[in-house]
């Protein structure tokens, strides 16, 4: 095979990661620039490509690779533009598919983070040989990727998948970052759980470990070193929020019948203790059909490595 | 075309009606049988048969039918059968488009019935070139169907597409027909409306229409016709429904990124009175980037015939 390797770009908020793939998903080699401090794309381009083409040079020259994935905030599969991300310096709709193809002179495809993330799954990971699964990316914010008969769902302009802003987890509940109330990611993300912290040691008596930490800077990761020496803060913690997040599943499971959801992130390090209670409410929560049949599972791709490889992925679909 | 009509076979609780549809959507003839009465399966399709093959003896024979289409409640797609049917005699699992293929010597293949009606939809109906749809059925239950990229979505099993029972709608909310609390059929289905009738009127001193009938009888026909005549009870039973769907949609957006949802059923006989809110709430639930984009139409076939329709457009694609 000529062109054996794709390449990988994961932009987030304030770094952009990219490395070179094989196709067996391992990660040839891996660098990374500032995406915060470029306030013209084709700056921002240009940074990439003086790093990259380094990678690539390495594995053969640009005749080796089949294309570019990226997964960024925003991204637009049918059109390859980025679309007014509000977590971006570069504001309406940037042609970023077309910009790095030209600069690169190989194809170029985009989508989301969480997208990229379902295909890498798909590709590389927990899903592969599933045709109809979940992906949910519990981080700073709360994305999803849905794959339904083998294929990504983009929905008819190509947004489709947003649900960290399903709103009727709670009615009339937590204010989310979006401005609308009640989202799966006001209650699910780093945030949420932090959030979610805060309340219950405001209404709690109870002693905790967690109220050492300052309350707007406590992680899932604080919260699970508690909940391992059995601190009754934390485990309430995870109970609240894996039971907001297993109805929110079963709802998902009422339109889409996956054969099962994967979880990626922060919260997932919580490992059985977040596990347990989104199981147990999903399951309370399905119908009687659904009981028993749904998997949830956490990404085994490691973390450093999974957002490159899922916008990798992207690009062996070119 | 030597095969130029299909039969449609819609298969409800109380009734069974069938017709011969040409490639147009016109239904050419159409008759009917019990089907509560038969306790004995193979029974109950003799007794179609008996009916059914007049029919195709006027059109022509057998030989000029593709296919048998049924849209039955339970029906599994993937392997046409009808499984734990809670509304029908047969109990367990029915191997019914196999028994209806081998009784007419003609292919045959089965659905649910929402799924049919969206497939109808797409076939003769008001999604026509749509590719990305859902459809919504609101009668004495609610059920869905979900098209993406021209497919409907049927998931790992065959029965996605269940959004009736999408239980988040209010959090520990009414009690449903399925044994959970807060499913949008709990409030969007005939006997959903009728109970915010009832609750309305015991909640508030108003004047009404609705009082001079007796509260378990309230249909959606009877709280449309006092809001013609401005029933302010009956404005506010249209208000509180469509607030519940409007909010509904706008989550199932958030799924699939749908182009349109077609509604159909008893509730939209109630014209704008329902329409005006649903889109409201919806509006004011989705995320911005769909705000404006997604439309919300009514099913423009004939009520009559749109069961049929729906069923036998599944027998074009066998």
């Amino acid at each position: 095979m000529d062109k054996q390797y794709v390449v990988g770009v994961d932009m987030g908020g304030t770094n952009t990661v990219f490395g070179i793939v094989d196709a067996r998903g391992n990660v040839l080699s891996k660098s990374a620039v500032k995406t915060s401090t470029h306030m013209d794309v084709n700056l921002y381009i240009d940074d990439i490509y003086n790093e990259l083409i380094k990678l690539i040079d390495d594995v053969g020259g640009i005749s080796k690779i089949k294309g570019i994935g990226v997964g960024a905030p925003n991204g637009n599969f049918y059109t390859g533009n980025i679309e007014f991300a509000p977590n971006l310096n570069w504001k309406g709709v940037i042609p970023f598919a077309k910009l790095m193809s030209e600069k690169f002179s190989v194809p170029a495809v985009l989508t989301n983070d969480a997208n990229a993330a379902a295909i890498g799954e798909m590709t590389y990971g927990a899903a592969r040989g599933m045709k109809n699964f979940i992906m949910i990316t519990l981080g700073t914010g709360v994305g999803s990727g849905i794959v339904i008969d083998g294929k990504l769902v983009y929905g008819h302009d190509g947004f489709a998948g947003e649900l960290g802003h399903t709103c009727s987890v709670r009615y009339n509940g937590r204010l989310c970052g979006c401005g609308r109330t009640g989202c799966l990611e006001a209650y699910a993300s780093a945030n949420g759980v932090a959030r979610t912290a805060r309340e219950i040691m405001e209404t709690s008596k109870e002693e905790s470990l967690l109220r050492n930490i300052p309350a707007e800077s406590i992680t899932s990761k604080d919260v699970h070193d508690a909940a391992v020496q059995g601190d009754k803060v934390a485990l309430e913690i995870f109970e609240y929020t894996g039971k907001i997040l297993g109805e929110a599943l079963s709802d998902f499971v009422a339109f889409s019948a996956p054969e099962a959801f994967i979880l990626f992130g922060g919260l997932t390090k919580a490992g059985d203790y977040i596990l347990k209670p989104i199981v147990e409410h999903m399951e309370k929560n399905l119908l009687a059909l659904w009981q028993g049949k749904i998997k949830v599972l956490f990404s085994d791709l490691k973390e450093a490595d999974a957002a490159v490889l899922g916008a990798s992925a992207l690009a062996w679909e070119i």
